[in-house]
């Protein structure tokens, strides 16, 4: 058992029901997320010990939020009441031919990324936990939140704690010429990280990387060995995902740790909610390196972790580590009873 | 942006949620459609200005069906408040190998159905639009309805308007001889319209039409094309639908125009609701041909429509142009965030 | 234990959620009802055998209607399946100052209000009763309905059974010059009634009697006499109900038995739902003297079986013969664990 | 029949259903009101020609609250597609003893707060109205707001038309010296504004105006009639509520108008949902007076459009000019049916 | 028209809304089934007239139960109001890659399994039926089931009655050494069947039969006459099931009837409930025996209704034998309008 | 802050929604609660340090109880996975003169009533601990219970812990002879504790103590001091409730402590769910004795608990100790926003 630590916005997540518009109906389900309350809650299902680093406004949403934490088995000790709004998104389900929707709400004017951390909030956070998890989603706030990040990964590599940096890397919330103004953030934290999760993609995009394959494949190949080695990174890990449109998607991970990168195998796999997915694989691939399992074990485990991940309702992992191996190794089952 | 109309029935849809039948459920989801109401609804969703010309209730019934016309974006200006009932129906949504199920509750004593429409009314309506919808499943109606319908559609090709006559043949409403019974009215009707939803099924069981070819395509190669000269229509469109058991259907559009009959690509698609569908498909017809876009591109723009039509919950169509164009053109996509 | 048949039509009721408006809502809880249904199941609950002649499409919504009437335990055996259609009625729930409100949609159509029932079938269903209860809503429908229950209600007398006429007098369904209208089929059902559900207002107004009293309770106690000695019927009770603005009806009760009328206490109590709760009072009153307990009892345990009807979602009444002797003898309790 | 306009904005309701807490649940209802929002709607109700004068954000969010405005019976054609967000909050229910609360989420952000309107634009939605109505809850927004809604009104009183101005002070959007801050802009408003909703405790707290008097009563008799001479005010009218712990509410409207004060009745009813209500008494007065009905009928009238919209819910009045006549003449009725 | 009895226990299906976990949701939907229910349910349905021999407590989750056993078609005549509790279980439906899991809560003091039946209850209910259907999931229970089931089956072989047996081994219920502890209560009741529901894996576990076979099809084909000629068997019925990962099974039925074995047509379809389907599947075996079909019609007409009923929520199978006999004989429909 | 402990069973609610009856729905809500879990829960929202000693089964219904016991606030690091099923209630909530009903199903197979906690299990948990809650409910399950009830509280006495002992004698748990058969166990619990809850209700029925009082109010002013002498109890404290048929209940609680008994003043208030209420007036006793406020300070604090906790859904107290503070202060006020 580790002590885990993730920062990250708590969001609130509002979907429609069923496969309906947000115009065609007058009822929401709503639920707490983000990629450090989906890594974390799955490691705690995993038996590690959890905690969010983050701020959450003290009115009736910071509330609901805080109980929800908890129920995901996650502590909210190191969780600040300032700020006056919780970031929400709304998710309109697709279904086949149509592409699920994200429609984000006010997320610049939210607690977490208004927040500032001082330099001894952030020192305790770090002196709490062994490992901490970094996603780019929040690199790409606010300068402040950016601040925030760089101090508290600093922090981490002085007390020398394993930092794990999920590269997340959003096209929309970058904006134009979102490549050029991510690079100096990404390289940064690049530098400081011990395990990554990214592609190929990354690499070419944010980075700027360049190779002549032209598979995606090689060009991983080429790549991700090559960015481990520029900035001194442990471990790196990804997915290549493909959309098809029967609600179905199919799923490869890879791992490239001990100089050595080991594909998963290929999977396709019927798709209820894809959003948190990413999270299960990352989460699937810390708790292997924790526990420091052969690197094939450990792509198996986080790809089918993934998959899991893709069958459950809502952005948050809901699988045990049983349930986890049991789908690993043997088809899908008859109903359990 | 043209004036578009149409002359139908608002009916109030009682679905049963998820995939149980009536008997075992008691909530329902309500909405209300109509084969005008999904095709105006497209039509204003493309920038059309639009509005139903119909008759419903002065009662609670009646009031939630303005309100739900309005939010679908139709002008409401044109309805009379006459009679005393709404046409219903329940739908209870099948799964796989067990197809959906349609059961009406009296219809012919709505108010649409026993509405009189005096010439004054029907030339003012005429003169709001440039396009006039008719719809052949009013035409099974009752005598009131069909003298309405008749006269509407004289009045339209007095003043030079377009007019467009989906035949929606729909057995059950016919009853027995359905075809004899149907005939005079469609041939009246063809007779005096532009533009045509049909295909080589109404053409044979309908018009009373022969050929020797036995493949579909054939057929309809052949009959189509005589439809049109014989009854001097400017445009005829349709589909060819096939329905599998794992709620997959696949779909295949076509478009004679100025002498020429264009095929779109036959695709597989997952269906979430059928009902509906084929409303967006004539929409996207009457859309590409006010636009006069080419051939090709109106077919795959009309399927694409319809393709989507099959993914949301309710009757009518919800896809905005851009939404059609881009499924049209590219693969089913990730989350859109 | 007695054999109890009802004669009447089965609605099936479409029930706005909460206090919203159908123009609010998307959602309806359904159920089915009527007159007969409501007095036939409390009547089962207290331990009658108890059965619906009646009749209904041989559709989904027949079959709903078929799977909920068995739920609320009554017997089918003497329900026809003809027809096409089942009556219909939305409510939209009221609170405190606004009243609720009943819309309905074609009732004239329904298989019940257009079922031929020859005199083979009469004479069965009567063979297989003791009582027979008719409502006056169903004298209100049409000819055919009026002739069906007339033919009944001889052959009743005719074996010798005992006939409830509960006269139910609703000013909308008799539309303009209603008393006249209603007044000869109302002297027929009440001049071959054994027991009648009335009070001085139908006297007055259905039957044109005439008093010089001014307060109702002396109006009733001149009249109710009267027409139990001009009609030759056994007894007659009904009720005053006072609706203020505050959720609270006051009711008071009354049996007119043996040439003795009785009169219940008044209460005051909180309402939920106020449809139905008439039949729980008939039904009161119909097993009170089947048990043949003494008037006073009777106008007790009929007024509480209708004060419990109106705390219940639905029209039907849901309370055992135990739960409405102890609230009759008993204070509001705690809750029951 | 009138033109009238609002200038206001659009805010999404997010409600804890039941009377649960957000920390208790995972399901919400959605509306979308606004104080602009709700009194057009009833004006739309009472049959005049209403739109909205706003600014919505040009995605999901905004096209669902397009729809719903749109089934609200207001135009849409004066709402601009710019900003990214829309203002939401969270209603959680209260209880007898719990008072119902609301918490915003970011609002400030929103598209009507960061919308910038042109000369040109004002122009022409003034042009288009005959009345134009403005809630203080905008003036506590940003500079921005005001001075849009500053340039609005000189417009409104350039071109001649009817100025409506509702205090609607909220203490918690002001926040510390929040009479002092807002005094200066509720001045101008005041001075431009025809008919002002406010009562004394605006008089007394914004605008700083004092009395000997002690009772509410009294001190509104002296302080209104000075307000509406300083500030050149055909008429002003507002309420007194006073809330009980059992569910009710006690209000009593009044109207100066013409240099004479009427009070209404104080009546106590029983309140399901008591947001939006004060617009519901607002939109009553603005039809009174466009009608020139009597200030006794329309003080009268707008109580009982009030009374009946606390009865509701969700925040926008649902009853028609009939019902709330009704509700004004006569005592609560039993169900109509 | 037969008349079908079984002995069985009534549970409460707790379901979780959607595809969630239990810990996920505050939500239930609930029912209420058995197989013994479902079978009766489905004889029901193919016109028969069916009771349950069970015991149900004296309380509220009693009176549900009864309420929904008359709903579907159930007679309660010989249903003993006894015990305390009720068995339930809660269902978390799988989806892709993830499969149901059925938890179950306390049975083992429900009012079936602590029941006492006299012998003059079971000769009653002997007397009173044709046919009884006995499920080897009440012979896991204890002994006080156990006797109750064998003095029933024995009553029923005194009478001359048809005695179904429906081995359904679950190795949950038996635990540790299940095949040894089912062994000798099969066998008992086996030796007492006229039908038999079983597969090849009955015979080599709980049997402990042998085959040098190594293809399933084939060990059936050894071992089933065997065991029918071993235990002096009329009928043996069962299937071939394979789960798959994308929602679909494949099912192949097989019938031993008169020294012949038929096989159906192995057919894949989509899955949306699995439970309750072998009752389905045993229910149609019944009836095609009940009346004399050839056996490959009543394998395919079992089969049917077994696909048919993986479509419906529940565990209770719905369709008609119309219905049934359509989805034999030809393709998925489109919409039925 | 002190740390709480509470020993006590999880219990699953399962809550038929609105007022409906089991037999009238077929959807529920559950939650998770107890009167320890209650306690702990509003002891937790005043910033105590709180946990559960108690027992689960490791299958998703105790997974389910986990998350919402870390939902709620609790610690669940005392509870274990031992057992195999929970305890359920079924709440069919009452409306006006109709009483809520509570129906238990089995509870006494349940983890918590089956469980052994070994004396190292209980000492580490009393170690953990500042004050532990017992309650009477617990004290009528079984002999095992009593046993680890009554070992953990000698040790809690032996380790100098605080004591708390809520009597809450349920007649029907007890049964026959109930208060015989109580009593020894109550007076251990008694001659441990050292605040206790309870009224004269409980000095004479179960502790046979007698008065020759008639009003309740002075009958408990004799015997509660007598109570706290005999037994050596620091303070008593309880409430006076009564029901009345409008939904409202009236509450006043008292407090006997330092020889001196303090009553609080009795209030009328509406009730949406009263149980659990009990458990909020416990809570708020406990909270106020450990900040050692004064005696009438704690019973307004406790008594507004109390009044709130009638005001949400569900058993668990939902306020903080601000709300709490602030209901007892002033009047129920407008909408907070």
């Amino acid at each position: 058992m580790s002590r885990i630590a993730a920062f990250g916005e708590v969001m609130m997540r509002l979907e429609v029901p069923g496969y309906s518009t947000l115009a065609q109906e007058n009822r929401l389900a709503y639920s707490f997320s983000g990629s450090g309350v989906n890594v974390l809650s799955a490691m705690s299902r995993y038996g590690h010990d959890v905690f969010l680093l983050s701020a959450l406004p003290d009115n009736s949403l910071g509330e609901a939020a805080f109980a929800n934490l908890r129920r995901l088995g996650l502590s909210t000790r190191h969780i600040k009441r300032s700020g006056q709004y919780i970031g929400m998104y709304v998710l309109e389900k697709g279904f086949g031919a149509r592409a699920s929707k994200v429609t984000y709400n006010d997320r610049q004017g939210s607690s977490f990324n208004t927040a500032e951390f001082s330099d001894e909030q952030l020192e305790a956070a770090v002196a709490d936990a062994d490992v901490i998890h970094f996603c780019g989603i929040a690199l790409a706030m606010n300068d402040r939140v950016r601040d925030n990040m760089l101090r508290l990964a600093g922090e981490a590599r002085r007390q020398g704690k394993t930092i794990v940096f999920d590269c997340n890397y959003r096209p929309s919330l970058w904006g134009e010429n979102g490549y050029e103004r991510a690079k100096p953030y990404f390289q940064q934290l690049l530098g400081l990280a011990d395990i990554v999760l990214m592609n190929e993609k990354d690499a070419i995009g944010v980075l700027g990387m360049s190779t002549a394959r032209t598979s995606r494949e090689e060009q991983l190949e080429e790549l991700i060995p090559a960015v481990a080695k520029q900035y001194n990174i442990r471990a790196i890990a990804g997915t290549h995902r493909r959309v098809n449109g029967d609600n179905t998607h199919c799923l490869k991970g890879f791992l490239y740790n001990g100089n050595r990168l080991v594909w998963g195998k290929e999977r396709s796999f019927l798709v209820y909610d894809r959003v948190g997915a990413g999270d299960a694989y990352a989460s699937g691939i810390m708790d292997g390196l924790l526990r420091e399992l052969a690197p094939e074990q450990i792509v198996e485990f986080a790809s089918s972790a993934a998959r899991l991940a893709h069958t459950f309702p809502g952005d948050t992992p809901m699988s045990s580590r049983e349930e986890i191996v049991k789908a690993m190794s043997c088809e899908t089952g008859d109903v359990e009873r």
